[in-house]
């Protein structure tokens, strides 16, 4: 395993001692097992607190978007793994600034269980909680059970909209959470895999492909995709990705979108603007304007090779609330 | 070769297509080949402009620094190969406010003799130029001739430092080029080699590296280090990095320091970050404050693995200026 670490169990915990380190005017690490990563300067009173939480090995997602406009507090697991109910409740409570709170994460199920129990030890202490799940990976479910989908490299959409609905004067908890979910359904997301990651705690790599193979649609832990086959030019990846979530979403003429070209990891900035390239051309073509693209790395799977596309649809609202000041390491907008 | 691309010889202008079609408001792309980028609201008037240039496969470096209190233009080879004469005269001009031009480039062969070659064309115009080169790998050279250091991921800070510095009111070349000059001086990296990267026209590996195998002080082309072996803990690592830029900076008690710790490419945030705790408990035992750290990918090989520290001395003077406001899509300080 040729990772730059010490040891594998300790990985998860080093990385957060290194990351508050590094960042201490948006981080303070807080709960008993140092898991919960909080705003220094929060929690901000009145204001909805917006908490998420999930695996480690997705930098910067999920902790790493902790920070004004953005998410209050984060609750963190092991590489892959879901965070404990404990650390649920520590991130929810230090996220509490008396306005309610929303938990804003991916939909997978140990995820939903841990977040589910810690929000009814919440509801009992009568902090008024609501849950949106980021689900946006197209390949994960078909349309008809959108329930079913995995949430993927969308949720930093959602963390974004959530955010800065919350820090408009007097937003109520139902409101963010309408934002919330207003963004999630116009949201969609999807990838393709050229190379595996490797888990510190398991130490192989999280799958296997031949020396020209691809996977379609794989999910950001290595869940299956729709196909694998050998690579193909970008342009043709970047159209493929393109119609299937334009095809999710409806996308029609007269359309403002945003756009995430995403990398796994390891898939370098140079071949991100190349698949963009195409990407605008052909949304150009459509009549679908692209405002505020995204090109980088926003959601990974540590060295996993492979980018991912997500289209957000816009509307008024949105697009302010996209354009609101928002700041943490790792996505700032003045 | 499983990469993200088209055509092997389309690889850099397609990417600048996507990266001048991303980010309209701050690159603009000019050249008779489209191989000068320059800041879209440039040249300004009465500024000392700063141009940089370089080979292909590095982003951000060198074409993702333009901006506001960074570098105003930039001329683009291929990938790992330098810039043409044309261009480089082209990206000078384009940087040209009436000021004086300051060449800021890392110290390659090819690229001197062409960045020398524009320089005396544009002095026989009347326009007043100076060089300062990067030249902080510390593995390249003995310090003794630090004249033949190559230069490797400090380069940024010199971009920073000149930047700020030719923002300031009234700034002259001679100044903007003595704080470029200050930074060289109290600037050293070294990096460690995990893995390599393709070269798109050359289709193949730039190097091999065995299962468990590691290159210290390697250099971003793949050019030799100071020693090969196997994988050790990140602490030690980064423990011995830090004593290479330490040693070489000759580091005492009571100084102030920036510190880079930069991901070649493939090599995961949650390993830079392991890295840096190592690097902030060490710095802190030896009595060294460390100011604005910068941790993420900044100067990349694409998708090269490993990892380099970067280690910026500062007085008061470079202090405020690495504190001044800069504004492109890869770094940004309000």
């Amino acid at each position: 395993m040729k990772k730059l670490l010490n040891e594998p169990n300790a990985y998860v915990d080093e990385m957060l001692e290194g990351l508050c380190a590094a960042h201490p005017q948006y981080f303070r690490r807080i709960g008993e097992a140092g898991r919960v990563v909080a705003r220094t300067d929060g929690p901000v009173s009145g204001k909805v607190g917006i908490v998420s939480g999930g695996g480690s090995g997705h930098l910067p997602l999920f902790t790493g978007y902790v920070g004004r406009g953005l998410i209050d507090s984060c609750a963190i697991g092991n590489v892959f793994a879901g965070p404990s109910v404990d650390d649920c409740i520590e991130a929810m409570r230090a996220a509490d600034g008396g306005a309610g709170i929303l938990r804003l994460y991916g939909n997978y199920g140990g995820d939903r269980m841990n977040f589910d129990m810690a929000g009814e030890m919440l509801d009992m202490e009568g902090i008024e909680t609501a849950t949106v799940l980021g689900a946006d990976d197209v390949a994960s479910a078909d349309a008809a059970e959108r329930h079913k989908r995995r949430g993927v490299a969308g949720l930093i959409y959602l963390y974004k909209i959530a955010g800065a609905r919350a820090d408009q004067p007097g937003a109520t908890l139902r409101e963010v959470a309408a934002a919330a979910e207003k963004a999630g359904r116009g949201c969609a997301t999807t990838g393709v895999a050229l190379g595996p990651c490797i888990v510190p705690e398991a130490g192989k790599p999280t799958f296997t492909l031949a020396e020209n193979e691809i996977e379609m649609g794989m999910g950001i832990h290595g869940e299956p995709g729709v196909w694998r086959g050998p690579l193909k030019p970008a342009d043709a990846l970047a159209g493929e990705m393109l119609e299937m979530v334009g095809a999710d979403l409806g996308l029609g003429r007269g359309e403002r979108v945003s756009v995430l070209v995403n990398s796994l990891g390891a898939t370098p900035h140079e071949e991100l603007y190349i698949l963009y390239r195409h990407v605008a051309r052909e949304l150009a073509a459509k009549g679908v304007t692209v405002v505020r693209p995204l090109i980088g790395r926003y959601v990974t799977s540590m060295e996993m090779a492979g980018a991912s596309l997500t289209v957000l649809r816009l509307d008024s609202e949105l697009e302010a609330l996209l354009d609101a000041p928002a700041d943490c390491p790792f996505w700032s907008v003045p």
